[in-house]
């Protein structure tokens, strides 16, 4: 088995998207940033998000049932470090600090500009070490009118441009 | 719900690393491409790789138990073509068409150059619609000299520098 620091190091060599995933309900407003997110199946299209369980929106994720994932366009990254803690606003606050927000399908925060946007329901989660691993199928997704892409690698964003321009 | 189209379109906007996922063993020698990929957990470091249970592959690592993760560095788009099976390569052929290939654990190909392997033990899988998801804990990791990234977006290959250089 690898050690923490040496498998940290190891996916920081894997590139990813930047999402800032959002909920909403009875166990109040809450979003987080994540790259630990991807697409599970298109029948019904489902994706899937990681959480730790420590992690203050993983008890809203479970309580409100819904959840929107953000991805970031290539000029989003103050987004990302809101959503990550890192400008110190928590739980509802980030969101009057950073982002134009609307509501899609379900009520969970849609931002304006991702990107793209997949407004999901929770319909399965399993638990794995640390962290539950939430399933959510897609009930709306609009996309936003920027192209480019933000990418995590390197522990270092990068902007990756859309082909289409 | 959305369309299965409507959400294909939609996934092609979220960037994602491309990977060769490969195992071996009794049931025997399979690689495919992968970009549904993520990190779960740092304790113990776990993997998830997302698999079409029609997927020739998938029976192969439910038997084998073993799966290598290789993160394809920016100038192996090929071997991401051979192991999606667009050179109409199958199985165990795929690896002979493409790559030099060692062992690092477990005895599941690695792939040379990579930019980083994963060399894993399946510990868990979970079924979600079509596909399965397999959990895999991180034996061992090697960091190949290439540095830049092979990232998909937007249905095409981009090259994403590494900060270091």
């Amino acid at each position: 088995m690898v050690g923490r620091d040496e498998y940290r190091d190891a996916m920081a060599r894997v590139g990813a998207a930047v999402n800032v995933i959002t909920t909403d309900g009875l166990a109040g407003r809450r979003g987080f940033t994540a790259s630990a997110v991807c697409s599970v199946s298109d029948a019904p299209p489902t994706l899937l998000v990681c959480v730790n369980r420590t992690h203050d929106s993983h008890a809203a994720l479970l309580a409100n049932g819904i959840m929107c994932i953000n991805t970031l366009n290539a000029r989003q990254s103050h987004l990302s470090d809101v959503f990550a803690g890192f400008t110190n606003q928590e739980g509802a606050a980030r969101f009057a600090a950073a982002g134009i927000w609307y509501e899609m399908a379900t009520g969970a925060p849609a931002l304006h500009e991702a990107v793209v946007s997949f407004d999901c329901r929770i319909v399965q989660t399993t638990d794995v070490g640390t962290h539950s691993v939430f399933f959510a199928e897609v009930e709306a997704v609009r996309h936003g009118t920027a192209h480019d892409a933000l990418i995590y690698f390197g522990r270092a964003y990068h902007p990756v441009a859309h082909p289409a321009g």
